[in-house]
């Protein structure tokens, strides 16, 4: 409970290094967001270059105040929280980024490095629509389907920090092949890429009924789950059937999931649900209707709530929590 | 660390209340089972009289020496873990019964309940094939399909409880029906009552290469998991495929959970694994081939070791860690 005693609270800046983009804030206690930088995209010309940009953002949320207490940054890659290194980020193309020490040195103080979507988590834990949560289940349903668990108050790691892959639980066993080397994956039907390779497929095989698909997108190839969304939400038959089927194929993996880890509230986020907040319906329902009663009965089901800023208002959260248990940063 | 000061270590007895019998044993701080009480097979007429069973048991097992110090129970149906009180127990029609105060009444000691799954869990994890692992993920395919997962060094429960019913995950979207609400679960494909009864529809719909299950059997509705396993084992093509299949449904829904919970260690236990054990094989090989590389080479999967004696021996371990934790018990 003892307070830092200089005059104006600690900052705290929370980072994000997705694919394509890195951008960071100065995040409050209360998980306000105040003075942000970037986001900036980078070029993905390797770690070097992203960590610059990544630093130049961090400065630009620090702006002319007083130096950063600690740093939290969320990477979407497998991350060793312990020594701050990212083992392999496959859509940067990292291996063994000593992340932490690099900013750590540059800016002296604490740095905290965390998988994108468990800081996310702990973002919407915190701050967001899991807040009151002691068990808490987060997907989020972009291109690829991530997730992460809280159960019994604590966010949960696994043997090697890779707990909550739920996109790679098996939907349909023996079924369509996914990015990771498994196939039938819940990833490999409603992913965003999934979504659209079914369509594509669809409207290959009836040029007729994928006319208007085929007609938003411009070719077979441009056809994205964004596209089917939209093309749904008209009221085009082919996108809403693809979609229902999507709804289907969701509703029922997280029904499993639900069974399997007994979540008091189940968080629905990521591109292809804020395209189609619609969906959140439909898993509610399967929940409520196809899941073991006690676990049915304790889930609610709903939609996140900070956007694409719950990475950096988490891994803040993440750094502030380091602040307080420093014992927990080994050498 | 204080030790109690009496002469004789502290007696703890486990306890097992299944479907059709009940059993105890005196079980000593390294897991081994000394004097036995049981198996008592038990009418299921209802509580009272389970209990009134389990009570002699206990009694038997505790003989003429000093009375327990604390007594565990596993208990097949979902428990309230707080109050000792099992919520609901399908096979014995349980609702709502004060097991724990029952018992504690009886013997003047504390008394811990829990689901069977998670005490055996508990044995294995304490002195089986679990020992020293901090993720461990329980699979027992028996009847039905029961699991439980220790992960970062502690056994989880979710929101009511019913954490790690990893037999209800969906393994085949739109699939059959389970015994549960849900369509294609796990338990609709590897469960003994699944696998018999994909076998009985094998052998109605081509009773030519059904012979020899149904001479074995004696009728369709005779048709068993062990007769499947027994009659694969003699070789014959239809046993064996169903066998096959059911190797491959298991090594899915297997390798799925390995992705979502990142165990370090798997552990297959139940009548299906006892009676084919060459499935654990057919799960590694899975698990190695088709899940996410961190989460495949942190995975070691491997069979239970203390076999039916688990569940005695983990709740006699839930048992002793109450009298370490007391503050644990609530009014």
């Amino acid at each position: 409970m003892a307070r830092n005693s200089t005059a104006r609270p600690r900052r705290i800046v929370g980072g994000d290094v997705g694919a394509t983009k890195v951008s960071a804030a100065v995040v409050d206690a209360e998980g306000r967001v105040s003075s942000r930088g970037g986001p900036i995209r980078h070029g993905n010309e390797g770690p070097d270059e992203v960590i610059r940009d990544l630093i130049e953002v961090v400065r630009t949320s620090l702006g002319t105040g007083s130096p950063p207490a600690a740093i939290g940054i969320g990477v979407a890659g497998q991350v060793d929280a312990a020594s701050g290194v990212v083992r392999y980020a496959p859509n940067t193309r990292w291996r063994d980024v000593a992340l932490g020490a690099r900013l750590s040195g540059e800016f002296g103080c604490p740095v905290v490095v965390a998988n994108d979507v468990r800081a996310a988590t702990v973002g919407e834990w915190r701050h967001g629509a899991g807040r009151g949560a002691t068990n808490l289940l987060c997907l989020f349903v972009g291109t690829g389907v991530g997730g992460s668990a809280v159960v019994d108050g604590r966010l949960l790691e696994g043997a090697v920090n890779a707990l909550g892959e739920v996109g790679h639980t098996v939907l349909v066993a023996g079924g369509r092949p996914c990015h990771c080397p498994g196939r039938g994956c819940l990833e490999a039907y409603v992913g965003g890429w999934a979504i659209a390779e079914r369509a594509r497929e669809r409207v290959e095989s009836d040029p007729a009924s994928g006319s208007e698909l085929l007609r938003r997108a411009g070719s077979i190839g441009a056809i994205e789950a964004r596209t089917v969304g939209e093309t749904a939400h008209a009221r085009d038959p082919l996108a809403q059937e693809i979609m229902r089927e999507t709804a289907d194929y969701l509703a029922s993996g997280v029904a499993g999931l639900v069974n399997a880890f007994n979540p008091g509230r189940v968080l629905l986020g990521g591109g292809v649900i804020e395209g189609s907040p619609e969906l959140v319906e439909a898993v509610a329902d399967r929940v409520r209707t196809s899941c073991q009663p006690p676990a049915a009965e304790a889930a609610s089901v709903m939609r996140v709530a900070l956007g694409s800023d719950a990475i950096i208002i988490g891994a803040a959260e993440l750094a502030r929590d380091r602040l307080r248990s420093p014992v927990r940063v080994p050498a």
